[in-house]
């Protein structure tokens, strides 16, 4: 069978439905990862380190949550590994910033939203994989915050950078509201990808709000904690 | 049958030691994941974190060192995955501690003597979970080490804390303790839990008197590291 | 049979190519771990530990990079819970330099030095490993990198000292310059010992003249980033 003859048969087999949903879930997984090596690449710009610095730290943070995610549910070889292409989509984003990021104004502004939507992607698809692995709603929740914040929170520690999970406006809280909202959906019978849609929005929105607004949940009131050093001296 | 006789049926079966011994670990490993947890939450209120801040790090600390073993061992997918109740349990200390942390004079001191009790819990379960998978002395003492420390590390690097083993009193020697004297018991011949007893009380011991008189070994004696950037200034 | 006798059978048997090629790649995996064993323990002078804080440094050094390379690859359990010579060499080494590290004038140059060849060891050995599990050229090479950064990425963090992947001269470029050399001369039909002496040398020498004359690759030009505390100040 010649393209043309071959593409109309594929679209009206009966296995139509089930092939759109694979590709629309790998292209959301595949923009995840890039918006989350895009936010590797732009701490490595801010670190000033040099193309291949950029490309470590965008593959770290975009395959690092997907990656304890696969390892914590035993799918090994981890996804990266199966399927070459994510990595090869963090090399590209990463190479492309080394170039690109000089042009906004703020990196730092930059990275918070893409980190925003990359956040509101991976709770959603990390939710989705752990359920497809047949976890419990409440463990496929925990499975989307761990996919969505891991790769983040090594993007700052390898970037010596404060993580985000530290800062006041609300972070964790964003994911998990995303996670609930997809499991939720789910398991009261909602299709897939609207399903997915109303998680990712809900995410996205609440932390949207909270970096506009500075929105945070009420932090626990009373004093900082002392640092070891000076309990140290309180005590000599 | 009802609730007392089925109880009665249970308590006279054959397996009835070894189910008893099945509860008594089961507790013991709920306790250490309890406390860990706790300690976490006391780091996310010295930070001012929000509620799901507190969980977050909750969860990371209690289920961490266990995380790693059974990675390590290849016992995917991980027990808070085949076992949801521990992750609960993590959830619902960290929420409790938000709560009640401002209760205690100094959260670090609360913080030092839980993470001493945790360590000497988890050196033993992590060391009898390693022989369990079949490992030698050698290695479970290893992991006894690994289990009963990870958690607590990854708790100071998300929280932005230098880490425990960092300090100069006795820590890490504590935990090899507390694995070599639950191994050997073992290897002796020895009956399990009283084996993990005696692990548990030496570990806690050991570390508690480094705590309470500031023991430490004797440390590398030479002159502490020059930063890289003195290293740099002395060579330009 | 007896010694020399059969030492001379397991010569001349049809297999001795195999099992000398067997001995050469153990031999140079045993040296990798001992390096970055010593690198682990010398960080551990640095910040003034006991005995076994070398002893934990030191191992995590040596066998992380192995371990995450395993773990991702699904190749668990992990090379050292099968094979406790690795862990064993990694106790004495570190045991060692806990007894030597006085010598040398500048530990931290010593340190740099090792970590270089440890990185050119594991670089090759990585992605050697990674090839023969089945990847593609392209993950065998992220592999080696992995697998020859990450012990020093865990042995920095813990140690609370700035990522050497940080520092402006050539590191991570060295790593894939090894393996990449390694790679590509495997899949042009070149025998494995040549073509893992080839990768080790051109990783080594990259980063020696790295190290000798503080070459660095281009820079990403624009300014360095603002911290989150400017930015704040900014927009108030």
């Amino acid at each position: 069978m010649h393209g043309p003859v071959r593409a109309l048969a594929w679209v009206t087999a009966p296995r139509y439905k089930e092939r759109m949903l694979d590709i629309v879930l790998t292209g959301l997984d595949w923009t995840g990862t890039v918006i989350f090596a895009v936010t590797g690449a732009l701490t490595a710009s801010r670190k000033r380190m040099d193309i291949f610095g950029f490309i470590l730290l965008g593959a770290v943070t975009g395959i690092g949550g997907g990656s304890l995610r696969d390892l914590l549910l035993g799918a090994t070889p981890v996804f990266w590994i199966r399927e070459p292409v994510y990595l090869a989509l963090c090399v590209a984003a990463a190479a492309a910033t080394f170039f690109l990021a000089h042009i906004p104004e703020s990196r730092y502004r930059v990275l918070l939203w893409l980190d925003a939507a990359g956040l509101a992607l991976f709770c959603v698809i990390g939710a989705d994989r752990a359920l497809a692995a047949g976890t419990t709603g409440f463990i496929a929740v925990a499975m989307g915050i761990a996919t969505a914040t891991f790769g983040g929170i090594i993007r700052d520690l390898l970037g010596g950078e404060s993580p985000l999970i530290l800062r006041k406006e609300i972070y964790v809280t964003a994911a998990l509201a995303g996670a609930l909202v997809f499991v939720g959906a789910v398991s009261l019978g909602a299709p897939q990808i609207p399903a997915m849609l109303a998680g990712f929005a809900v995410c996205f929105v609440v932390r949207a709000l909270a970096l506009t607004y500075g929105w945070s949940l009420p932090v626990y009131r009373a004093r900082p904690g002392r640092t070891a050093e000076e309990i140290e001296k309180r005590r000599g």
